[in-house]
């Protein structure tokens, strides 16, 4: 028994936020004084550290759940399945609903539940619920489905990542310009093939680092202090990614079985191009290898980072053939990785 | 193999709200217009209906993982189990963290990291998540514990429900006097013994009941559009209830093979003392039998609803003695059942 990705889909927001956008901003550091840069060098910064050349806000009127719903239809259409069999969807997201200029998160009912309503799935056995697990929710979502699975409780899962987090960054914090929006979805389900989910592998790092990625108030002194945006330690996640990710992935390689000149590609979570390469080159280095040319397909520069959005986007573009010079072939094995708040890293060595 | 509840805790906030504190609140009805009776008649029959006659509220310092923390700290010393052997923390909520005075919800990092993080827990094989899954999320946070012990990715699962309900109510919504704070903890775990976990049962309604609680807008009218608050169609939601939750309570019991004369007790959420005593008599009339005396066990009266804390803070109390004439026995068969905001429904069938 595999449990294996029979769809995927992903939703791209039409909405182009480039660099040159944030040219007006007054960035601030983070005790409020002003940075001794003008805006053009801090762009410039920001650009070769993090590869983003620009990102994608959704449109006013939909929410993070529209978002997912419309990944979702894709990737059932994807999957070429009836949505009444689905056993489970499940919906990774770490700031509900949140409505263009409002600053208060919904949840209540679940996205998933929201998702399933759009679907106008009537099947009350299709379970529908959130995750709440930092970036790589969507890759823990998949777990947890692949657990459904093998404990004879599901056939077919749903698992949507979707974010909007244009709608909550700090406008004088540089790291605003990181963020982004979209959504991607994933069917798997049950087969008797031999493609499949091979190891999986998650941890939680709370005792030091629970609060690097947090919801903290803004770096403009004179805005409410009741209004929160999501921030980060920076320096400290990547010094924590580097040290963390790549052993991560070698302990879920090694479950695998699978020998490292065998990795064909790694689907990385697009959180920042310099730290994914340094992760990657870290992990490749544990053993004594050279990062092979093309093993990480990118999509940050023009999508930046929507969180939980962006590896099951990635992964549909590079099998739809809509990354350059990326694609992969059947049998070929992969893998995915992530880490995000919490903080939380997770992998999955997949034969697809 | 077995899945068996081995130890449970609960957090009741020291604030009492009672019915009289209610009396300067000024209702009004959905559309704004003043509610014809006095407050003094609204409260009585609020009174009569749900059977509250007072809830807790949370010290302005604590936010719902603070909650969540207390009953955690008490389940595990309860279990007897070293902490770092925990395999998944899984925090049930809706809200996230909502800190007293603000309408955020906070959740980066989820509720399950920061729960960790007080717990010392260094471990990071400990998996720690949220989920979003309204009332029924601790319930069916146990049977996503019971899912991965199944799976072989566990054996040692620390669920907790908690809520802060207080810090999303509108004044003036009669609705408001229902909701509470609290929380509630279990630890679960592989055993070789007889008792544990025999039947479960979860079902999504979405198709047109997804929006029957929702996060909608303040009664009075002079407020702004943009907070939102915790609402209800509480005859939707009644009648709801009334038409699914005794069937999934049948369908788990079936599943079980347990004949419903050996049923000893019933921890149902407490939502509303009338909607729960007609879901249980509809339950044992689909058998063609009586409700039996004190197969129900209350804690509403004096807590009222706190959404996914009811059930774990009721079984606590009751294993612990402190809920009058209610007590149960090693190998008493006992069943949990839960309905809310999705609309989801879920159940399990126990052996104690």
């Amino acid at each position: 028994m595999n449990v294996k990705i029979t769809g995927t889909g992903c939703y791209i927001p039409s909405g182009v936020e480039t660099n040159e956008d944030f040219h007006q901003h007054e960035f601030l550091n983070a005790d409020g004084s002003p940075i001794k840069h003008n805006t053009d060098i801090i762009i410039k910064k920001f650009q070769s550290i993090t590869g983003i050349d620009e990102r994608r806000y959704a449109e006013a009127h939909h929410s993070s759940s529209d978002l997912g719903f419309f990944a979702a239809e894709k990737a059932i259409a994807d999957a070429n399945i009836d949505p009444e069999e689905l056993d489970y969807i499940i919906f990774a997201q770490n700031f509900g609903d949140v409505k263009k200029g409002a600053i208060q998160s919904d949840a209540v009912p679940s996205l998933a539940s929201r998702v399933k309503h759009s679907l106008r799935i009537k099947n009350p056995k299709c379970v529908a619920y959130d995750v709440v697990f930092g970036c790589p929710g969507w890759l823990e979502g998949v777990i947890q489905g692949y657990a459904f699975i093998k404990a004879g409780m599901a056939k077919k899962c749903l698992i949507i990542g979707s974010e909007t987090l244009s709608r909550v960054i700090d406008k004088h914090d540089r790291d605003s310009m990181i963020y982004s929006d979209g959504a991607g979805a994933t069917v798997i389900e049950v087969t008797d093939s031999d493609s499949g989910i091979i190891s999986h592998e998650t941890a939680t790092y709370s005792y030091d680092e629970a609060h690097f990625l947090f919801f903290g108030k803004s770096y403009n002194q004179e805005l409410s202090e009741d209004t929160r945006y999501i921030k980060m330690y920076g320096r400290k996640i990547y010094e924590f990614a580097l040290t963390h990710v790549p052993m991560a992935m070698k302990v879920c390689l090694d479950k695998s079985g699978v020998a490292i000149q065998d990795l064909k590609k790694i689907f990385i979570h697009q959180a920042n191009e310099k730290m994914d390469e340094a992760i990657v080159e870290r992990f490749y280095k544990l053993y004594d290898k050279e990062v092979p040319e093309g093993v990480m397909p990118m999509t940050i520069h023009n999508l930046g980072n929507s969180s939980v959005a962006t590896i099951p986007t990635l992964f549909d573009m590079v099998i739809k053939g809509k990354v350059e010079n990326q694609e992969i072939q059947k049998g070929d094995i992969i893998m995915f990785a992530s880490v995000g708040a919490g903080m939380n890293i997770n992998a999955i060595v997949y034969k697809y």
